[in-house]
């Protein structure tokens, strides 16, 4: 087990009917102004704009709006919130919403205070020293932002998807109530899941490993795998969609990195290009592609694990072989309709190349293996076809 | 799974050759002047203390000292280092130890800006305000105190062992390097290990249910059980120690409470009352003899939870009865060397009507039957021999 330091100051409110006491959070919390920051109109049709707003009125609680930000999420509208955060001199963001919208809100956290692009804290210009406070309301259980002070953003000037990191974007409070994701669609729900099993496997695929925190790991991902499944066919499970949930903020809220050296990374790396490249790819659709290209790749440096994750996790049995279990991985992302190939998601072989150079911008990364253009060139060509 | 809010903002600073950044931690924190608090000398022989004292120097760090906290810690130390924390006008406290010295420091901090007697905070008269900022090197991993917000001292007037909580005392930075632990004597390491799987046991067996949470339980569970018998033999096997370590803290900081009712705890407060009347008895030699006979008295209710324990951590298989899992149990109890009947730890039969009118005192407790003066009565018979 490696040495580590785990620090998690966020306040996590989970369960039914607790939308409805973000006013009282804010309110005791000294909050008389916030910047409501949400996607498309998702938030009004299931109910929970509604519910938001009735409670900021009873606890009197002042908001100004910015909507409108989109899956994979741009830097023109992080610098239009903190335009209107700071045109209103806001207490707070309030950011109700998935990944993409949380993530964008810490960068407006951060940037509030900051004089120049806030853009200069994902290329490593700009140590965060201070953000405003944060509260969210997660309407989508993915990302694991909710509950960590990580955000990706892309900057749509230049095509670079990029995160950056700060203990001051580490939301104060997180509602996540289940219910109001009863009517996601099901490609988010297994994309979701993909994503979070993703971040689970970014640490079990190290080169560090502890007994302990890989068995949390193999739970984990045993119950997305369990309750996907269930909620593709009942998506008003509650245990189902709860659990869902849950196993989604701790598979990146630090527990699944304790005693590790931090992760590998690579694949999350190689996926950025992806949907880099062409934004309509989710992140977790891209996960879906290139994971499994980097297990086929760097497998002789994994098998032990691949093994174990194979048995402990699929409930492979007898000889088993790395090949199998990466096999077994892709298997079950077909059978919840996500796809498995560059190809499937649209792109042609002479995008390679392109991947290739934006991933290489990053590069080398990894901690499994180092890569560098050639290893990054050979992972895109597995994942191909 | 119910409704629950999640939140535990110490950091933990956890793996080898960490409890020398003591100094810097505090100094980047702006404190000045510590109170020290220990327990008998063992820190002196193991290093610790010379560990922690250079580190503060180096740092120019004051401090002053109370010594002699000892196992099931006593109020009257309390007070006599709240009087030394006000006369020396310390900044924060800073306990190195077990169980009984960093809940003590807990009342410490916490009776440090109260008029009245601390005692009130563990009677329910006083809901702690405000406490000085605690920091914990930890040199015995069991209770899980470096990582939660409550604290159980003995009234050596009353003879009362209670508890108290507040978010006030979670230590600000909790310090776990599994090499102090290394010198521990097997007793001290399997009475952790039982306190520990104890406090999971608690949550498991409630009234409630999270399919993820109870993996995670199980997990921890299993990693006790597997490290306590490599560290009876192996002491200094790193890997087992660390893993062990960190069993302990994520047995009671929260997450394994999460989507739980708050645990039933009816067996921690039976074995209050044991420890209570013989303050020899360790806290895990009364849990590892209470526990199975409260399971015996409710196994009807948590049949099927027993049963799932019962393959899931011991591996039992086919048709597995409660009674066999419970038997299941206390022969891994004896198998480590802990006792498992109120006769071995040395009580008389006329001692089950003290026994029960010292727990009655708290009485009704527990969720999964609410226990009364009759049900306590009968339980302590169960567990007589």
């Amino acid at each position: 087990m490696e040495n580590f330091v785990f620090h998690n100051p966020t306040k996590l409110v989970f369960g039914k009917g607790t939308i409805e006491k973000i006013g009282e959070y804010l309110k005791k919390d000294g909050i008389k102004k916030v910047l409501l920051l949400y996607g498309g109109g998702s938030i009004k049709k299931n109910g929970v704009y509604e519910k938001v707003l009735r409670s900021l009125i009873e606890n009197r609680i002042d908001k100004v709006e910015v909507s409108g930000v989109r899956p994979n999420p741009v830097l023109s509208k992080v610098h239009e919130a903190i335009r209107v955060a700071r045109e209103n001199s806001v207490d707070a963001i309030l950011a109700i919403g998935g990944g993409s919208v949380v993530d964008s809100a810490k960068a407006v956290a951060a940037g509030f205070y900051y004089e120049g692009d806030i853009w200069d804290a994902f290329i490593g210009k700009y140590n965060v020293k201070k953000a405003l406070p944060l509260y969210v309301i997660l309407t989508m259980s993915a990302t694991g932002t909710e509950m960590n002070g990580n955000g990706v953003v892309t900057n749509d000037e230049t095509q670079e998807k990029f995160y950056f990191s700060s203990k001051h974007v580490y939301p104060i409070l997180s509602i996540v109530d289940p219910t109001a994701q009863y009517s996601l669609p099901s490609n988010q729900l297994f994309y979701g899941a993909i994503d979070a099993i993703s971040h689970v496997m970014e640490y079990y695929f190290d080169i560090s490993r502890s007994d302990l925190i890989n068995g949390i790991d193999e739970t984990i991902i045993k119950t997305l795998i369990r309750t996907t499944e269930i909620l593709l066919k009942e998506p008003e499970n509650y245990e189902a969609r709860a659990n869902f949930c849950l196993a989604t903020t701790l598979a990146l809220n630090g527990l699944t990195g304790m005693g590790t050296t931090g992760g590998d990374w690579s694949s999350h790396e190689l996926e950025h290009a992806v949907s880099a490249l062409n934004p309509d790819v989710a992140h977790g659709a891209g996960l879906a592609v290139v994971f499994p290209a980097w297990m086929k790749y760097v497998k002789d440096k994994i098998s032990d694990k691949l093994i174990m994750f194979g048995k402990n996790v699929f409930g492979l049995n007898g000889d088993v072989s790395p090949d199998q279990v990466i096999q077994e991985l892709k298997k079950w992302y077909s059978k919840i309709g996500a796809p498995t190939t560059l190809k499937e998601l649209g792109f042609g072989r002479g995008d390679i190349e392109k991947l290739t150079e934006i991933a290489n911008k990053h590069a080398p990364f990894g901690t499994v293996v180092e890569l560098r253009m050639e290893d990054i060139r050979k992972i895109y060509e597995i994942a191909y076809e």
